[in-house]
């Protein structure tokens, strides 16, 4: 299923986390990696990339939004780390037999019952 | 835009990564806190979840995979867990203008070109 | 073996990392926890204390040394994350047979030869 | 100060914190590091170290206590990343104003009053 969306002026594609997830299932499956996609395994993975993404940003001081000032490679590099990391997270769940987009679902709503909005004339 | 998959008889809602980053984004703006989600605070929140997520499997041993004899109560932590990691990702690649779900196709493509399907009568 | 040293006109305990890993030793043998330290369990834990140490500076933009104007609580508060950290590492070198202490200091030698001191001269 | 220990037969050099952060600091001086050690970018350095360190464990499922079969080069590799942790988190307490040694015996301490030790016959 291919979903398209506005956005800018350009049609980008809507890319779901059960299509990242069923990917990466076949990219293991055929590889035969499926028998090192233990829970534990894919956590200290996940652990390992997160620890690539920070070194991306360490010794920059703090960072502003839209990253002004960075080279597109440099961009391009935090692309790749922050797919990783996510590439990891789904695999993650999948092994656990989770739904993580329903699962982010329901903890927004969850989070948005714990924090509710304040009208600003209270 | 809701999509629905069929998934063993049963409809389950396909979740995007736009999605989720358009409902984080409206849930941080009403609330006031754009302010506050620079990317290195972002990005030490993820760090903090995936602590969270590290200590669910800190004192069990391996794991099995579906996580067998695990409470109803456990696993849904764990989703929780997972989701905050996820959320936190997903608006950290946000406040970065980059595409996460993009990103993430173009790393499997990546991946796949880097560790080619052996044939296995080679 | 006790040591002290000057430091800022008192004397301050100078704590080795054999002190803590014999301590942290016999507190796990009296308690019967051994049998729990497994390598990735330790790691697993020290994981999930660095994502403590994450979120005491997740909201806080940049922070200046020293912390000025932190309160003692949150001061306290760090000292004990930072601790965390320090003691599951020291028991995850300790269950792996490496002496920490000695490592460290081979570690600093090879920095110096790998990143040279520059004479301003140059 | 230069303190041994017998250990084993062979005499083992006891290394403090406080030597190491003495050298760590001096290390940074004569270099002119100091501007970039702030405690964020410390923070993110360790969470760096500590990803590296995963990664020497991810795809190896349980390990056993003192790493039978692994090469010395492996173990050498190991002793480096442990290092790594070690030297980031003494200079982020350092950078912070915060002894990391009192801290972790007061740690000790803390955790000990925290979990009593059972007495066998109770």
């Amino acid at each position: 299923m291919e979903n398209y969306l506005e956005c800018g002026g350009k049609k980008v594609k809507d890319v779901s986390l059960q299509e990242l997830r069923d990917r990466l299932a076949e990219f293991a499956r055929v590889r035969g990696w499926d028998q090192y996609h233990s829970p534990r395994n894919l956590l200290l993975a996940l652990v390992g990339e997160v620890g690539e993404l920070s070194e991306i940003f360490q010794w920059k001081g703090e960072v502003e939004k839209g990253l002004p000032n960075w080279s597109h490679d440099d961009k391009e590099h935090l692309e790749e780390e922050l797919s990783d990391v996510l590439l990891y997270l789904v695999q993650l769940a999948h092994v656990c037999g989770l739904d993580l987009g329903q699962a982010a679902l329901t903890k927004i709503l969850k989070n948005a019952q714990k924090y509710p909005v304040r009208n600003p004339t209270d």
